[in-house]
């Protein structure tokens, strides 16, 4: 098998797999990276057990096969390749050659590498019988908004994940640790009604990938235990496999409070400043910030070992003047994905505040105060 | 004592202090900041115990006195004021304000802080004897070029440090690890004849104080296990004192070779190209690359656990033709500081390797080929 192409088209697309492979593995077929070809196309794949990742590039070939080579020395010398062309041959060894400089690579058989299943770009297919399409900026702002909510904690590992909830009604993720809460909406209607628990580990993977193909359209595809991806993007098209977690979320809907003794509209980069200079002496162990909104005002203050700081910020009120405390960190974090005018809805001193945009967009955060 | 400056000047200024001074130390008041007032001007100081760093910016002061300032809160909080002036006022506590924002920091007492002892800009003093002057990007070309080659072994301690050499002849920086040896000369002639070992770590920070000063003169002083050095740089003044090594290195100048039956040129930039390539396969433990010169050319392959690569570089050549193998990262790095048109001049297949720009310039290299 012979596979001519642009060293710097392979070169861009490898860094795609790189980071899906990993450089150790209790299987170590996993540390090789995949290739194969198609009509007029090299493909490339790769997995860590968690996500499997495809990517096909237009390229000259002949013959077939497909084969595995060692990941880290083969990215490695595509991307330090000296011409413009890059040549591969495999047979028994890989031959890359490129202007003046060869190499040869020693390759892996096919055989204990895990089998590979992807959703067709074209529609839904036996591994994957559920599938929705959405413009894949979409998918990528539903999955960073609430990414940061996600718990890093052995217990209830079901919040270790990111629950995409597919309906009629559109698509909606969530995240929580138990302690707070995000969820980010799209009210476009899906074709079909389904909770899928993706890990947050491979949304990270998931965001990543999307960033790099840029605008599109991408497929979302539900098969037994897996979200498939597919997505045509610059110079390249793209198929992925993310294992899902078992499970779902318990019932948070009764978490996220409906009445407000007191509605905040404040602008959220001054309101994120002042925040984030005032927690700089907050305690190390909790991040204490306390909060007092009266007479249009936020009196922000914190105290910790090496003293204490204080700043005030202009805010419009609606109701009972509150004095709260907050982890500030949690705090910041829930307001990360806004900007612009935000309104804070507090429910009470000690149980949960809504956080969420004073305009339209589907975003919205829960945090409960620290007790005072 | 209150201070009032330009929030982004002090801003900027930390910057400095911030690396030299530690988040830990088994001198707890080594992990604060000092502030002190000379006329029209706010000093903020700094020591790791190792590397001693002061600082003279242009401000508004008022009073006198020296005081200890817990630097990671105080540094963050500096960077992050809302206002465009920094207001300090210093008595039990430290009250910083900026626009709306104000804060009390606690202070340390000055008792039990090391004192830190800096040369006069002006000439030498009694704690500096000897004093040069000298362009600050010199000494910052003298230290970067030579300090890849210093040890990070235990073994030999001296040869974890920089050794400066003053003379009547020039100013030479010299870094061995004891398998290779890199030094660079200034020939301006020195008002002393001194040699000074700067552990490499201190080395470091001074160059990324040169760094960030930008151009202009450096005084460069010697006291009694110290070296000193001055400079104003654009908007502040500042003075370090770096503790020196005991010792000196042994005789070196025997390990550099002076006869060569081959001599090559070479164009840098593709012949280090050429061998990171090659390099990659090479074996993981010693990165042996074999080099075969002959009929005008470099012939360079490597073989490692993964495969094969060769390459071939254009060079000229005078004497016999040779077949050698080096430590492809030592090569690399004693190619590092060189562009343009380089020697390798060859004393034998097994003997040391000098490395040195093909024009002027006062870097050579020595390294050591492996044995074949």
């Amino acid at each position: 098998m012979k596979v001519a192409l642009p060293k710097n088209l392979l070169a861009e697309q490898i860094a795609l797999l790189e980071r899906v492979i990993p450089s150790r593995s209790s299987n170590p077929l996993l540390t090789y990276a995949g290739l194969a070809v198609g009509p007029e196309t090299l493909v490339l794949f790769g997995s860590n057990g968690e996500v499997d990742l495809e990517v096909r590039l237009p390229a000259q070939v002949q013959g077939e096969g497909a084969y595995l080579v060692p990941s880290q020395p083969f990215f490695q010398l595509v991307r330090s390749l000296p011409g413009e062309e890059a040549l591969l041959s495999l047979e028994r060894e890989l031959e890359l050659s490129s202007g003046r400089f060869t190499t040869r690579l020693s390759l892996a058989p096919m055989e204990g590498y895990p089998e590979l299943l992807f959703p067709e770009p074209g529609g839904p297919s036996e591994a994957f019988p559920l599938q929705a399409t959405l413009p894949a900026g979409d998918l990528l702002r539903l999955l960073t908004q609430v990414r940061y909510a996600a718990s890093n904690e052995e217990y209830r590992a079901i919040f270790r994940g990111v629950q995409l909830e597919f309906s009629p009604g559109g698509l909606r993720a969530v995240a929580s640790d138990g302690y707070r809460l995000a969820l980010s909406e799209l009210p476009t209607p899906q074709p079909f009604a389904k909770k899928a628990v993706v890990p947050a580990r491979s949304a990270d993977e998931v965001v990543r990938v999307l960033k790099a193909l840029g605008e599109g359209e991408v497929a979302l595809a539900l098969g037994p235990g897996t979200l498939g991806l597919a997505m045509r993007g610059e110079g390249a098209e793209m198929r992925m496999a993310v294992r899902l977690m078992e499970g779902e979320f318990p019932d948070y809907e009764k978490v996220i409070p409906k009445d407000f003794p007191l509605r905040v509209r404040l602008q959220v980069e001054p309101f994120r400043e002042a925040l984030r200079r005032v927690s700089v002496l907050s305690d190390r162990q909790n991040h204490r910030v306390d909060l007092l909104f009266q007479e249009g005002r936020a009196l922000l203050s914190a105290e910790g070992d090496y003293g204490k700081g204080q700043e005030e910020v202009a805010v419009a009120m609606e109701g009972t003047p509150m004095g709260l405390a907050y982890n500030a960190r949690y705090l910041l974090e829930a307001l990360a994905p806004l900007e612009g005018e935000a309104f804070l809805e507090m429910s009470g001193p000690t149980s949960p505040t809504l956080v969420r945009p004073s305009g339209e967009g589907g975003y919205r955060a829960v945090v409960v105060p620290l007790r005072v």
